[in-house]
């Protein structure tokens, strides 16, 4: 903190993701808009606070970006990723032009979490419906955020639902799911909506995984969605002849491209007719809300998370707020627990991490009180800074 | 906090009570400068910083003296306050000329737990042993912190053991404890011990509660050292006897002193005797770390103590440093656990108030890494200040 005689406002920039399961990003910042501003208030000290919920992509990023937006998240009745009835959300930008859509809302694991898991028939077909909705309201550019998933196939399902034809070696559709994809022998865009390629597709992908081998959809990410070996061996083999397919009909070869592999190659059947962009999840959120502008103005920023840990500092909010935030600013991080130590701590280019937590507590009551908790620590340190 | 383009070092006094139960308040102090420079160092800052135990009187105080004075407590066979054989300390400066005494290490109630409470016996009488001791020394000051003791008997057990003689009607030495005081007739000290009116007496003394009556010492801490309502009777009337008698040999009414009802009324008959000067706890412990000048000379002060509640800002360590600190220092206080609101804490004149749980933990886990995470929360803490 720099000071001179002529006192300056503190430009302070609050950026948190939500604490899954105790509150939404915009509700946490809030409360550390309140408890800066009182402590501020407190010591006699001027502050202008911009304060926006930030995500990364997976978990809590459709909520942010509408609270961030001040729009309400739409319904649409569409299948989940067994076929299935059910209402899915997705986000619309205030002026219109951009929608979010979650992966895990209409080809998510936990909606699936009550019946045995099929990781051969999962598909992504009933994610068509929300684009195909978001589409017709006129986007110009879909997020489409990765992750969640219990779909490893490709976006197969995704291209069907939006007109394009599967076809097996005897013209037949294939029955959705990538356990039939080794089937594939072409397919047919004939009827694909061309809507689907005349918008920007931005995709949130957090992993580096390329689609096929060792390191790819099936092998790293299938035994979670419920694939044995075998699935695994026959989910690797269709996403091979998918992208075999798809490279023989448009000349182009995505499949090594970096997060492809990500929730079960989502990205692929996309990718390959239409232009699309995998960015990391924060990154897209940032240029969302207009994170880079507010952060590169500000000289404090608050973020916070419900658990802070060595994974933090990997692809979430808190490694995005420090990667976009401006190199003089003082990034502090409020967390539900602070799972790094001193030295993890100095390396990052967190200036400081606080827990909610005031003695005592289990992870209930954290929880149930955690807005409170977070506007007083957030006050304290605050109050701290500012002196 | 000033800054000006020539950087001074800032000054750090670190003033902590013990956390109770986990950690001396030496070790404490020692985990938050280890913190404290730890910070400077990270964030490029010069700092100055001095490090002290602190103690309001209480329980800890020896061990914080001691530790201040770089002394070991010394043991002296003696009796406890139900007139068996017992091991007890005290602690001498380091320079031979003060020594601390905590009545409750030889009238201590936890000492004589094992069996029911005898409030009527329990005497002051294993004092003596420990003040001769110091006095064979050569002290010529003795700090005597009252509280925790298991006696109501006016300090004659002490008293008697430095030499005096509690008679009754027939000239008889009294039975030790405080219900047989009602049967005193007179006292002799010819044969007390002279040094005991050569040396100073500095009583440490955290209530104002009067010798007698219904806020006196009987009615107020007899129930607790299992007084029942006719044992408080038979004690207040004793003390009052005791009262009656002293003043009449010595001409000094002293029984309305604010804090006389403390400890039993431990004080009575030292101060019948000699000149004592009842000072709060803090105060005493204070002048003799020389808290004060530690203290005035501070722009950053860290304090703390294993809970912070509201007791805290009445007579307790916290209290203590708020009142001796300069009026321009940033107090921060460190805690197992804070339990004071923000409006509570701001109108304390405490800067901000941190507790060490870093997550969901119980009380256990916060004790048994007390030091860790204490070093950790002041480290945060002084990085987030220095900056």
């Amino acid at each position: 903190m720099t000071q001179s005689n002529v006192v300056h406002p503190v430009n302070v920039a609050i950026v948190p993701d939500s604490f899954k399961g105790s509150a939404r990003a915009s509700e946490v910042a809030a409360a550390i808009a309140d408890g800066v501003q009182a402590a501020a208030n407190s010591v006699g000290r001027d502050v202008a606070i911009t304060a926006v919920p930030f995500a990364d992509g997976g978990e809590g990023t459709l909520d942010a970006l509408t609270d961030a937006w001040g729009t309400e998240p739409q319904s649409v009745q569409t299948t989940d990723a067994l076929g299935r009835a059910v209402s899915s959300r997705f986000g619309l930008s205030a002026d219109g032009t951009t929608a979010v859509i979650e992966a895990a809302e209409a080809a998510g694991l936990p909606q699936v979490s009550d019946v045995p898991r099929q990781p051969l028939k999962a598909t992504t077909f009933g994610l068509g419906a929300l684009v195909t909705q978001a589409l017709d309201l006129g986007v110009q550019k879909i997020i489409l955020c990765l992750g969640g998933s219990a779909t490893t196939d490709g976006g197969a399902g995704l291209l069907s639902a939006l007109g394009a034809k599967l076809l097996d070696e005897q013209e037949q559709e294939l029955a959705p799911g990538g356990g039939l994809l080794s089937k594939l022998a072409g397919i047919d865009v004939s009827t694909l909506d061309p809507r689907a390629q005349q918008v920007t597709w931005q995709i949130a992908c957090d992993v580096t995984n390329p689609l096929l081998g060792a390191n790819g959809a099936a092998a790293v990410f299938g035994p979670q969605k419920g694939a044995s070996p075998q699935d695994v061996e026959k989910l690797d083999a269709g996403l091979r002849k998918l992208a075999d397919v798809l490279e023989a009909a448009t000349g182009r070869k995505i499949r090594d491209r970096a997060g492809m592999g990500a929730a079960g190659g989502l990205a692929l059947c996309i990718g390959s007719y239409c232009e699309v962009e995998l960015v990391p999840g924060w990154e897209l959120v940032a240029r969302a809300i207009n994170a880079h502008e507010i952060l590169s103005a500000a000289q404090l920023v608050f973020t916070g998370e419900g658990r802070l840990d060595s994974q933090s500092l990997q692809g979430k909010v808190v490694s995005g707020v420090l990667q976009a935030a401006n190199r003089q600013a003082d990034v502090i991080v409020i967390a539900g627990s602070v799972a790094l130590d001193e030295a993890a701590l100095a390396d990052s280019g967190i200036l400081a991490a606080y827990s909610i937590a005031q003695g005592p507590a289990d992870l209930e009551e954290l929880s149930s009180n955690a807005l409170q908790l977070i506007r007083r620590t957030a006050y304290s340190v605050a109050r701290t800074y500012l002196r």
